[in-house]
């Protein structure tokens, strides 16, 4: 046979699928002991040379690198991918995204898809309520590494900013320059742990300045500014109207501020707004946002850095690393 | 019933098609609520289970596809990615990004990733000069789809917009509003198809309408707001200054209206700005921006269907196909 065999004419010639080939080359399991076999004497036959990613696998590495993000589509999620980048391809890794979109059922599908494409390892800003499909990765001992979003596991790294501290933070400037009626939009699940953590943030800081918590003034939004006017269409109807907004989100502090000059409600005289992430639009806008920054370019960084101290030191493969990086409230023009 | 129940055993009582039993199970969108919750009931009536592993193996498919872009965080990829996920999602693939930073060599690493990752196909938005890595697609008989950016290759199907219409539009516009003076920025490298075929457009609405082209008024950038103002920088030198700039990027366009406004020049009463993609910020700017909207969800749910109608009609895998979509002038507060 003339030039390079592969698995395409293995296949062809036992008359079976490129994919069962490649299954029985690279040991998957639900391949029978049969077919296994008949398909490694036919590539020994045919002289066939397993390509670099095959071959790497006998090595235990492939080099490739999968990212599970909520969506690509953001500067944060951009940045925290540039980052991982920046520290894996100049180890010779290549990366493979995939996005969940906040679906839990999606994101345990690109789980799966990644463990079928061999990657090293797998770093993740899960929207995943439970953590059975994380699981999964682990049960085949990919390293996991948890960036902005975790779950509590066992053994599975971490590198997130302090959100605590960022919804603290906000709520204090928020009450430093006069507001007392402060709403918070949540603008994702409160069952994930970022979420409930900006919320605590807020809620603390009332508490510390002796500010009610007014179950009316939180309100649960997706990340979009469509919602973030719906939000403003919310509380401006209630009875006692806020005078600032904590959005856990850029994009719903942009929609409600939208809204709030669509009613001719003064941003910030009569009502101040944060967001969160300082995505770029929120400075280049003739009202800029106030915001909190979370370094998202080196929390990429940071967690490429701890995967990498991890495979290179097989001493501190089982140790569990959680790195938090502090935020940091970046004031525009959106309050006092 | 004996034996395994299959989609003709369910198609058979429900006296419909197997095909359509099979788009109400795969959560296909284009399957009436009614139908897919009889599809449903049924199933489940009958004990119906799906084996999708088997599924793929009968067919050779992986079911994962492989997309390439330059860069994931800008609306116009995540727009055609978001396309391309809903019709190919439904259809039960998954799929994988990855990102090349307009780099020739990133590219082909991507392409290699791929490959070893046996996705069914790759759809691609092109920063090669070359073809010699896209033809490693073809040599491993893997379907190639350009969309956006693509290269003249045999056998390989492409959607873009045309995008010579789209720089035509613009020039034209500003022609029409009384610019004499227009100054194009170019924003990636000229090798490309996209934005050859811009700068193609704007010289020939100038030579339609009796105007100089003036080579000190094209600027070859990269695309970012950094350049933008750097471009205006040059431009504004020159002993002759444009009452115009035309650019191929929206990034680059609001780099161009910030330095402007720095520089105390009327946006558009002294300078008239035109962007291209629609990126949604030209919008919601206070001076929002005069752009050219590529339909990005529209280019990647058809790309998504070119490739699907190729590989359910075999007689259809040969025929190349090349679907242009009409760009659309967005007229904001940037020109006159």
């Amino acid at each position: 046979m003339n030039g390079k065999v592969t698995i395409y004419d293995i296949a062809k010639k036992l008359n079976i699928t490129a994919a069962t080939v490649s299954r029985a080359l690279n040991g998957n399991q639900n391949i029978s002991e049969k077919t296994r076999k008949m398909v490694l004497e036919a590539a020994h036959e045919m002289n066939y040379k397993q390509n670099k990613l095959a071959l790497a696998l006998k090595s235990g590495r492939s080099n490739y690198i999968g990212v599970i993000v909520p969506r690509i589509n953001t500067n944060f999620f951009g940045s925290v991918i540039r980052g991982l980048e920046e520290e894996l391809n100049a180890k010779g890794f290549n990366i493979i995204i995939t996005q969940s979109h906040n679906d839990e059922a999606m994101e345990a599908k690109n789980i799966e898809t990644l463990i079928d494409s061999h990657v090293d390892a797998i770093f993740i800003s899960s929207s995943s309520k439970s953590s059975k499909a994380l699981q999964k990765v682990l049960d085949a001992k990919i390293p996991l590494i948890f960036f902005d979003r975790r779950k509590i596991m066992d053994n599975v790294s971490s590198v997130t900013i302090d959100d605590f501290t960022g919804g603290y933070m906000a709520t204090k400037h928020l009450i430093d320059t006069g507001c007392r009626k402060i709403a918070h939009i949540v603008s994702g699940p409160i069952e994930l742990e970022i979420f409930r953590e900006r919320h605590r943030g807020y809620q603390q800081a009332l508490e510390d300045h002796h500010i009610e918590y007014r179950k009316e003034y939180v309100l649960k939004t997706n990340s979009s500014i469509e919602e973030g006017k719906r939000a403003v269409d919310i509380l401006f109807n209630l009875p006692e109207k806020p005078d600032a907004i904590f959005s856990a989100s850029d994009f719903v502090a942009l929609g409600a501020i939208q809204e709030l000059q669509a009613r001719n409600i003064k941003v910030p005289e009569e009502v101040s707004v944060i967001g969160f992430a300082n995505e770029p639009f929120t400075d280049f806008l003739e009202l800029s946002i106030t915001t909190v920054d979370q370094f998202p370019l080196e929390m990429g960084r940071t967690a490429a850095r701890v995967y990498l101290n991890q495979e290179t030191n097989p001493e501190n493969k089982n140790i569990q690393k959680k790195v938090v990086l502090e935020p940091k409230l970046i004031l525009r023009k959106s309050t006092r």
